[in-house]
């Protein structure tokens, strides 16, 4: 397997997580390769220096890369690695970027025998999305997850690893499963918990100017992550559902205990909890 | 009325609120008189040079005050009040900067004759309180709501309404019951469910050392209030229960009607939530 500096690499998909992942290892790689649905993607990327050629045809260009790298949506990473993986050249690392897991693992697990996958998920992003967006510093001191199959080599998961430390970010290795379970909680509740406020919101103040007025930091804080791309989103619910309904509904049940105790005005049981809250929280940021 | 130059101001409560409120106005008074439970804050706001004079009794000092200034939890604002209305000069005005408003107004409404209420909050904070935490720029740029009363003569509305601007905020009239529903679901509610996701976080991923590494700016950002003051925000809970249980309620139900089309897998009805919700929060924060 070819180190980094002297592979081929393509990234298919030229959003936020793609190009951004081309900015930062332009120049570390033989050939950057840059594949995006609409030509203008293309053309802008070379423009900004990011990618060394593009195209939009990933058929034609996947069976150059040393490294293909699938920066799209989840359902469109399951029918890429269908479709592009007899396609692949001899021992090539093919990793996702996708925010959830044992589907895309699945999908993985079916590939040719002359393949080397790695599940690949940072958890990094922001709430604009496209090209325009992208960032060079992106992946910076964040966690970037890489689940081998059993089928992966050693020599795969150290250069996925490499690709990782390369662009800045932290490798942790994590099984499909247990990754999706926690990102259901810790990464696609919020963004619900977020959507949800902005439709309470909408619901109950929205007919009052001064609304506008009084929104605090609190509020904004809370619905940020729900600027997060629609597309992207459904997809990550789609593949991810048991999981996050299953965190959706224990939230449910400590909101209905929370409320509970404002109800009844056991306040003694309302400073517990709120004092917990507080505490666990200043233990994970302190 | 005196000018605000012309006079002597009290200020009840050194923490966060009370604190930066001192620092915000010291030098633009005549006399800025500081007044808080401990000795020791007294002794520290002096040292800061934040407050000219400072004292442990309210009861000693507010009668030679033109401008007495609430910066206690709800429920102490609500006592206090009651204790120290008749203590107050003639003309005095009093003012607070208590998160609800409705049970405040209806305490300044038994408020002595001569006396001029004028109900206040401020729109900001953060989630470190006490006096270490104060700072002269809290309040600008932001929003400060002042409910005056029936009673409240155009002068003292005008006086108050110059304290908002010296420290650099906004005024917005509004009366009580209408910020107290308003406050519920944009400030209240977010901060129950900071709590509620740090408790769901808490019994689904909190057994797995990976969840510390992966928790992500979404997860950060959507629990930030969590941290916020306990005793201060059990008072707001007790003092706006029906407003806060409403948006609690409608919140539950939009939650609801969110899982569920995850859970028929209805995409276009999510697609067009999530979109809405999506468009709904630029066009607050754009």
């Amino acid at each position: 397997m070819k180190s980094l500096s002297d592979s081929h690499i393509a990234i298919i998909g030229l959003g936020l997580m793609g190009g951004s992942l081309a900015a930062a290892l332009h120049g570390k790689c033989r050939v950057v390769t840059g594949i995006a649905r609409r030509r203008e993607t293309v053309t802008e990327a070379l423009a900004c220096g990011i990618i060394d050629r593009g195209t939009t045809e990933a058929h034609e260009m996947v069976g150059d890369a040393d490294i293909v790298v699938l920066a799209t949506p989840v359902r469109t990473i399951l029918q890429q690695l269908h479709d592009l993986g007899p396609r692949l050249s001899d021992g090539c690392l093919v990793m996702d970027m996708g925010s959830t897991k044992t589907r895309i693992l699945e999908a993985m697990s079916n590939l040719p025998p002359h393949v080397q996958p790695v599940g690949g998920h940072p958890m990094c992003g922001k709430e604009l999305s496209g090209l325009a967006a992208a960032d060079a510093k992106l992946y910076s001191g964040a966690t970037f997850i890489l689940s081998p199959l059993d089928r992966t080599s050693v020599e795969a998961l150290e250069l996925a690893r490499t690709i990782v430390e390369v662009i800045g970010a932290t490798p942790l290795i994590l099984g499909g499963a247990r990754q999706d379970q926690l990102v259901a909680t810790l990464s696609h509740l919020p963004y619900l918990l977020a959507c949800t406020l902005v439709q309470t919101a909408d619901a109950t103040t929205s007919s009052d100017p001064a609304a506008w007025q009084i929104v605090a930091g609190g509020y904004r804080d809370t619905t940020r992550v729900a600027g997060s791309d629609v597309s992207m989103m459904l997809d990550i619910l789609a593949t991810n559902r048991d999981a996050v309904l299953k965190s959706a509904s224990v939230f449910r049940d400590k909101l209905d205990q929370l409320t509970s105790y404002i109800t009844v005005q056991d306040e003694d049981g309302l400073r517990d909890l709120l004092t917990d809250s507080r505490v666990e929280r200043q233990r994970m940021f302190p």
